[in-house]
């Protein structure tokens, strides 16, 4: 049953004819097409719909606190704490350290997305999705790794690393660093047209093009929107956003937007695209056939005054930020938006970027995989209302080859305490606090204690038990699948 | 004009006749009735709708969310770091400093509140409102402070101290105090029926006590609201809740409802009681002619392992908590909604707990003090939307006899660098950070850094310039109002 079909029905009787679709199975209706945009390093402080940040923090961040207003808002949207891991989980449904991917990749990294493993856009493929991604991939190096082999059928504006590399020419010139080195440093924009195909390289991804990549990314994806709004097939398409991850030189027309400098400049210009994107749908007609994701990937980025332009992300009223297994690194702005199907509302439920493969399956009739281990949890029945309560009570953080944290309901454990990249606090033991390296586990719960500034693990050791639980029902999965070696680039 | 006068004119030209009205100088409308809740210590991260509390801190809040969404919300809303000083701001429109009251009262202490100060009530009583008062005072022990002989016409369930006071027998024991001292330390409810007439002591404010005050205060409030209805005049009802400040045993309708303990049970009270008076006000048909202001008087009580009961108020994003002055010490929950008037919406600009008095006055044609410095700024026009700009750029925080912090649009300067009474953070000068004791000034971004961790004033030394000119506006004001000496009960 396809939209042709719908056409030749007489259209008196259209009307009659859609409502009784919509009473068919979801495998019969016409399909939703999906727009999921994902900020890079975007922080829970960062939006205004979250009460941290927007207009609170001198960058005003109207459409996106629109679109939550329309939305499903999580308030605890949970990720892996770097990019690489979060987009891992997000395009396999499972554990990055299934994929060899718990740590973010740089050039030279062995580690890779293997050919083998199956994505959101390939689980979507055979029910008939015409599929697009734009923007930086992060999975690895190889060719197999690359979006247009992982069932997208196009890629475009992409690149393989990370935005810092824009930055690096002229951080190596400062150090006086040899010609051959920085060109060695260069990184390219590259596309593909078609599934399959070897991506080409387009341009080099240098700081002049830093300030234009998120107007093209905008420019593209609102293209595509009105090109496949009236096509057979419906569409998914990734935005994947690049802001605000440093280095944050926006496009001129940003510039001094905000008042808090660049940082703020480059969360408004987020804004402002995704309104463009927004707008391509509800200007197209699609809007209330269009599921509209929009999650960040990790917690933010903070000040560093190793920077010129001082940084600004923020976890508001969380701990730690990217690469910390604190709270702050990981809970970040999710939402969702599906009009009539999906009514807006806050949950404060936890949802996991893993969870986004399986629950977009279930509202579409797709297959997971189940020959490996999955960790992704069906949502769909939660976010349609047909069920109050979420499905998820606990939540893994690995960092290289390690279980860096676990989330069981509202504690946090550490089965090792860690210390924060650069987070003081708590490190001098002072009201009771163990320090935090002293190999010990802790725990924090983080309704009581959102900064996670109080180990009650020793007047709470219970909650070793459900904690054990958890870590003991993963690892029995490791027994006929275990993990490929984790990345370890850095130990020499 | 008074209701009565309404009443006779026939039904048919009553919409006509009101809407007539309208237009008319407020002085000759029927004037509002106001109700103020003053909860106490309540933190701008413990309720629901300011983002960082709530359901996500395992006490859900829904009346106060509920009122917040029928409100003006501010999310700048300005306090003094500590209840007396806070009590003296709202009540006389001044700098506690002017009125000797810029530090905590405890009892032996030889400050208090003035019988020639004006409060807030004083300025409503010339225009006809019927006053009352209920709840906790803590201006000053003497017997000209107490709210029957500043304006008010009733002073009901009320205490002249702190809540602290209902733990001191049991803290005492523990140290063996002797009997006579456990006995000093004994502190009353008292009552006042009429003005100027000298409290009676009702019954001892104990721990036992503690569990049933705030139903007492609530139902006290509630029988108000419906006797005073119909009243003839309009009223001015201030309900000073006691929650959640320490000890926060509750009722024990409360006990476990929250997800954290006895804190969480504390806010859920405080929550339900507002629901309460807010159901009067609904329930007596005068919602419509009524300003609800819904303020907290500073910021929170954060842990302490001292405590039996984890204490576990939150600012938020913030640093600093009560006592501090951190914008977490002084930045806190405030709210006004008046039904058709009054927008409701999110604002945020700078809003004073000094601003409460005159824009009031601005609503209902009161008079504010002229032959005394007054710090107030009338808010009115802005919050009834006749202007989009708000007219308070600065603020001053005083401390005992020091200026401890000031205000200046998004900039939070300190003379001298402070060290926080618990937040450990920044002490150990890493990251570029000055430390803290130094003596040298620090200035932070508030906006840009809400936590206060960067210290930018090397780097922006300008900001002195408009920090000299709010430091001298009010100096000259000293000349011909010098300020009485500021308390001292703790410099021996």
């Amino acid at each position: 049953m396809n939209k042709r079909a719908i056409a030749q029905v007489p259209a008196t009787l259209g009307p009659i004819f859609a409502c009784l679709l919509s009473l068919a199975s979801p495998a019969l209706a016409q399909k939703p097409n999906i727009v999921l945009m994902l900020p890079d390093n975007l922080g829970y402080g960062d939006v205004g719909f979250l009460g941290t940040g927007g207009e609170l923090r001198g960058m005003p961040t109207p459409r996106i606190d629109q679109l939550a207003r329309e939305s499903l808002r999580f308030t605890q949207f949970l990720t892996e704490p770097g990019c690489t891991p979060s987009r891992a989980a997000l395009q396999t449904g499972r554990y990055p350290i299934r994929s060899g991917l718990s740590l973010v990749l740089v050039k030279g990294a062995a580690n890779t997305l293997k050919a083998n493993e199956i994505t959101m856009a390939e689980m979507l493929k055979p029910l008939g999705y015409t599929t697009a991604y734009v923007g930086k991939w992060h999975l690895g190096f190889a060719q197999e790794s690359q979006p247009q082999y992982q069932g997208y059928d196009e890629w475009r504006i992409g690149f393989l690393g990370s935005t810092d590399v824009t930055s690096y020419p002229r951080e190596m010139s400062k150090y006086h660093a040899p010609d051959a080195i920085i060109q060695n440093a260069i990184h390219h924009i590259v596309e593909a047209d078609a599934p399959n195909t070897p991506a080409r390289e387009v341009r080099v991804y240098d700081i002049a093009y830093r300030r234009q990549i998120e107007k093209d990314i905008a420019d593209y994806s609102v293209d595509y929107i009105k090109r496949h709004a009236n096509g057979r097939d419906p569409f998914f398409l990734m935005v994947a956003w690049t802001r605000p991850h440093y280095p944050n030189v926006t496009h001129p027309d940003f510039k001094g937007k905000s008042r808090i400098g660049q940082y703020g400049d480059s969360v408004m210009e987020l804004d402002y695209r995704t309104g463009q994107v927004l707008d391509a749908i509800r200007e197209s007609g699609i809007e209330d056939n269009t599921i509209v994701l929009f999650l960040s990937d990790n917690g933010p980025q903070r000040t560093t005054i190793f920077r010129e332009d001082l940084i600004a992300g923020s976890s508001g009223q969380f701990r730690g930020e990217l690469f910390d297994p604190y709270e702050g690194g990981i809970r970040t702005v999710g939402m969702i938006k599906w009009p009539g199907k999906i009514k807006p509302r806050t949950t404060n439920a936890m949802i996991s970027l893993l969870d986004i493969f399986p629950t977009l399956a279930g509202f579409v009739g797709g297959k997971v995989p189940h020959d490996r281990p999955f960790d992704g949890i069906d949502q769909s029945d939660f976010f349609l209302g047909k069920t109050d309560k979420a499905p998820r009570e606990s939540l893994i953080t690995f960092i290289r080859d390690r279980i860096a944290a676990v989330r069981w309901r509202q504690w946090r454990l550490y089965p090792r305490t860690v210390l924060a990249s650069t987070d003081v606090l708590n490190t001098t033991g002072v009201q009771g606090i163990v320090a935090e390296n002293s190999g010990y586990p802790a725990a924090y719960n983080i309704e009581w204690d959102p900064r996670e500034e109080w180990n009650l693990l020793i007047e709470n050791s219970w909650v070793l038990g459900p904690y054990m639980k958890v870590i003991q029902s993963y690892r029995k999965t490791l027994k006929d699948h275990p993990n490929p070696p984790a990345p370890n680039f850095t130990d020499f």
